[in-house]
């Protein structure tokens, strides 16, 4: 089944102990769509300025991202995000932002796209998100993501989003700040409570945790001797899940476990390289080799 | 088979922001006693000074440790600790530590315990650990635990113990120290270049991480949502692990990764309460149906 996804578009210069990128095809939106695109046909929307390379397009083209709702605004310049990480480059220090044109993203859905069965609100304000959400006419399972930003300064918008998605992605300090709530179980649990069915609790390089009322567990971190760049895994992750769940159009437990492995393979892989230039050089068949290695891991 | 351990018995004083617990019984050995004991039969060697309530040896008797190496010495006091956890409880505060006769300790083997299969190093000093380990005659298995400490100031002597042991516990921030690396897998291999056939670095809540040229695996922490006082998580681990070990008697591949599930399983007991609370309201069957929560959480 196809899958939508909402999010950022970005040109992003990133530092890592390992090297630097320029002007690198980032953001939400294209991590998601790249890793989803292994899995089931991918639907991006988006905006960029008249300064977005047309070799980016193509390069989600080749990938079957159907882009057509990736509007190039006129006279406009694209997201562009600078940041460093250091050290074990568990945070990312942001050395610059220009928001551009996504400063005024206003998302609108075509007729085709606003019946895709699955919906991936990325990180954004949440009463966009609610705007995307209510184009949307045939959902079968809408997830968003969120940040620190808006649990302080939108956080009734939030509460609002999360009582009508099923899923939600945040990281631990993010659940912890959320919910007041220091022990990141019972911080998962008050953000059911708040509304969604799930959620999905990112901890880096620690893993993540999922939780419903049907169940709790953590999920670790494909073990790496070699993190170059770890920009976008949070959202490769989600791309990976979402888009191993569109591909069997299935949305119970053990679909959602599985899931859960997927996004940690997937993610382990977008990490391992800048930009998408690991992703670039995988495919399914690598994809599934990496989770059978997960799966005999966690086999005891 | 029986298991042998050599490390500190303590009058532990903690306070976390569930309580507090004055006086009661710690330390290395008895953590790892005490865990390890719902296995097979311990053997404990350490010392305590003539304040150490002779109902603490009870304790540990009623679980069938052989309490015959735990050495009183005349007219010296035990081991006190005062630590604090705060937060996320990640880490403890020292707030005062007396070794008193732990300072002077010079641990003996007798005769049936030098003849023990299975051997844990306790955290000590480096050259007290091997003297332990000349006693041995008939090890099957060495494993070590470090710290901080004795890497900074002990540096030869624990390479040279490094050089003679099977397997070695430490965490990740000494993991990282030892080796100059920061990556954990790299400093993982690093390790096992300094002569150990294992390494299981402790991750705290998130885990932990066993490597051997064999293999390298993450296992996650058990989710929980009471931790009341991690004192001890560590050393409950590694009882978990080598009690298991020496119950089965055997030490391949597979056998240490089942034992690292038990160490996970046996620790999570331990932080849900203070001191050895939680192990005197347990028994094997929990264990064993934690373990198998466990083995399902990571099945998928």
């Amino acid at each position: 089944m196809p899958l939508l996804v909402v999010g950022s578009v970005a040109l992003d210069t990133v530092e890592t102990p390992h090297g630097v990128v320029k002007d690198a095809l980032g953001g939400s939106a294209i991590f998601f769509s790249y890793a989803a695109s292994y899995f089931a046909p991918v639907r991006l929307v988006g905006v960029v300025g008249e300064d977005f390379p047309a070799s980016h397009r193509e390069t989600l083209e080749d990938r079957n991202v159907d882009t057509s709702g990736l509007i190039v605004e006129k006279g406009g310049a694209t997201f562009r995000w600078r940041g460093k990480y250091e050290g074990d480059m568990s945070v990312a220090e942001t050395l610059e932002v220009h928001l551009n044109v996504l400063g005024t993203f206003d998302p609108h859905l075509s007729p085709e796209f606003a019946e895709t069965p699955f919906v991936f609100l990325a990180n954004g304000r949440p009463d966009l998100q609610r705007k995307v959400l209510s184009q949307t006419k045939k959902r079968k399972l809408v997830v968003a993501d969120t940040m620190n930003f808006w649990i302080e300064t939108e956080r009734d918008e939030l509460y609002a989003l999360l009582r009508e998605v099923d899923g939600l992605f945040l990281n631990d300090g993010e659940a912890r700040m959320l919910t007041d709530e220091i022990n990141l179980v019972r911080a998962g649990w008050k953000v059911l409570d708040l509304g969604p069915r799930f959620v999905i609790v990112k901890k880096g390089e620690h893993g993540s945790m999922f939780l419903s009322p049907h169940e709790t567990y953590t999920m670790p971190a494909f073990p790496l001797a070699d993190v170059v760049d770890p920009t976008g895994a949070g959202d490769s992750f989600a791309g990976g899940f979402m888009g191993y769940l569109a591909s069997i159009g299935r949305t119970d437990h053990a679909a959602l476990k599985t899931a859960m492995a997927y996004g940690t393979v997937v993610a382990s892989l977008n990490v391992e390289d800048f930009s998408l230039r690991r992703f670039q050089r995988t495919d399914r068949e690598e994809i599934d080799r990496r989770l059978a290695t997960y799966r005999a891991m966690m086999s005891f």
